[in-house]
């Protein structure tokens, strides 16, 4: 079933993807052979482009022809990329995509000022837009994600940390950049507040969705398909849906004892299994699959102002497949 | 003289200066208390606002009378805090106008993600002008710092450094911030291309002449005017003009002590200065103090394509202050 979802997906966006890809080794042309390789070095590690592809979707479902949508394409994956440098040095994340992160081998400093090259190379090709619009979109996600990271930091450790402030925090860490995304492809097809409103919604549930499957992976997958250690989140004191709503839902002892585990993460395998199986007792894993599910729909029912057509039909895959993936 | 030259400067700006206050503080209004707090550590630091004044006095030299250049003045601001957010986490000084840096008061990840929510902000505001042609300018200005830095990074320490490359290390740090303000100017009164060229060889030159005056203070100034202790450029290992050009007059011997300071630079103030006084002997300041001068004056030639105004003769004020100034 996921693997067919897979298939039919990668089927309808194998160009753009390829085209996107030429994109964004064209697009990335810094003065220094340093910058081009540490941002290459997270650029090309096997992204999934699921921005620039909501992008070009966008705007084709608005009706737009022209072939400049690539190329504006790479602007929300460069600044992905950006934020994902910025992340991993705040993190202190050791593996990203598999790989070792960025800062584990160029210095943090370095590592930073790529991010800022790459978050000017995201600006660039938005001023050649000429779409003021855009750029706002792009100043909102980057006011937006720094404050949620802040944000996120101060509730490290948090056991206290409710549904609603979880909530924010990934509105303003994931969903604004997919958000952002779509809607610029709407602005790009000057297709009008109602349709830009939409692909907004569009957006924002697809990323709700997208990081409650996220974080659903870190307390199920295994290393091998997760590109980095399952357990992350709660090592690195960041406590996501399936642990809050376990929380919730736990008598007394367990949830005194997965309270310690919160207090002191520097806990062995036998330990991180016992808290797997106790969010799936208290339901927080459920409890976080129905609310993804229920985002996905409301993304899905976004798109009724349109048409349509195959690119609708791709959207409609691509939120099917958001949590769907063990990826 | 000097004294002079400020007291006069400061009756010419000292409304738009309050004025820009008030935006700067209008203008930063994050979600967060937080964030409010790590900008505003920096931003209320008693900066010069040179860049928000170079904008304005620019648009008014283009004859430009809408009200609205005090409020974009502040991308500059935020713009150039942003920047130094992220230099002080880079070089990891302690001090900063006289304060403690930011970083030494909140953590270096709060510090990055603050500088970047500047960095959005700036970029809100320059979207509110809906003049592409300026988020191209500050997307240049970023990708250049961002890279300026970096090759500053690549180079410390090394006692080859030439002139030209010294040269195109201070073009990239500092001068293409001020170019860019002044450009900016220009742009927003649609000034056309040969007065916004004009304007970016005006911000050109009195930006090199600004941190050649700037490295010259680091070897001549005191720590209490300073507000950061003399010297710290060699203790970072940055070699700037009035080193590169002692380097190259001194005879083998002194040049050999000099290389060991540089070799080894946890150096005591006796060595410091030794170290001065080569630099004085070896005709490292006189030429730096030279170069400065030059180009200050093709800054102010650069100006012979406008009509004489208050704003021009403000701004002539603001090339002689650039390498009067004690701070």
């Amino acid at each position: 079933m996921k693997q067919e979802l897979k298939r039919r997906l990668i089927s309808l966006v194998e160009q753009d993807l390829i085209d996107i890809e030429t994109a964004l080794h064209g697009n990335l042309t810094p003065n220094l052979p340093l910058v081009k390789e540490i941002a290459g070095h997270l650029l090309f590690s096997g992204g999934k482009r699921i921005r620039p592809l909501l992008m070009i979707l966008s705007a084709r479902l608005c009706g737009y022809r022209g072939n400049d949508t690539i190329g504006f394409s790479t602007i929300f994956e460069y600044l992905h990329a950006a934020t994902l440098l910025h992340d991993d040095v705040v993190d202190e994340a050791d593996l990203r995509r598999g790989k070792p992160a960025a800062h584990t081998q160029w210095s943090r400093p370095k590592v930073v000022l790529t991010g800022d090259f790459l978050l000017a190379r995201s600006l660039s090709l938005a001023a050649k837009t000429g779409l003021p619009d855009i750029i706002a979109v792009m100043a909102n996600i980057t006011e937006e994600m720094s404050q949620g990271e802040i944000e996120q930091m101060e509730q490290k450790g948090n056991a206290r940390l409710t549904e609603a402030q979880y909530m924010t925090v990934i509105q303003r860490k994931t969903a604004v950049l997919l958000q952002g995304a779509c809607k610029s492809g709407g602005i790009l097809a000057r297709a009008g507040n109602k349709k830009e409103a939409a692909l907004d919604a569009f957006g924002y549930h697809l990323g709700v969705a997208f990081q409650m499957a996220d974080d659903l992976l870190d307390y199920t997958a295994k290393a091998e398909t997760l590109g980095k250690n399952p357990g992350a989140d709660i090592r690195e004191g960041k406590l996501t849906l399936p642990l809050i709503k376990a929380l919730e839902n736990a008598p007394e002892r367990d949830r005194t004892w997965m309270l310690n585990v919160i207090a002191d993460p520097d806990f062995d395998e036998k330990d991180f299994n016992t808290l797997q199986k106790q969010l799936h007792q208290y339901k927080g894993i459920e409890y976080t699959e129905q609310k993804a599910a229920h985002h996905i729909d409301l993304a899905k029912q976004s798109l009724g102002v349109f048409t349509p057509c195959q690119a609708m039909d791709t959207m409609m895959l691509i939120a099917d497949y958001a949590i769907a993936r063990n990826v």
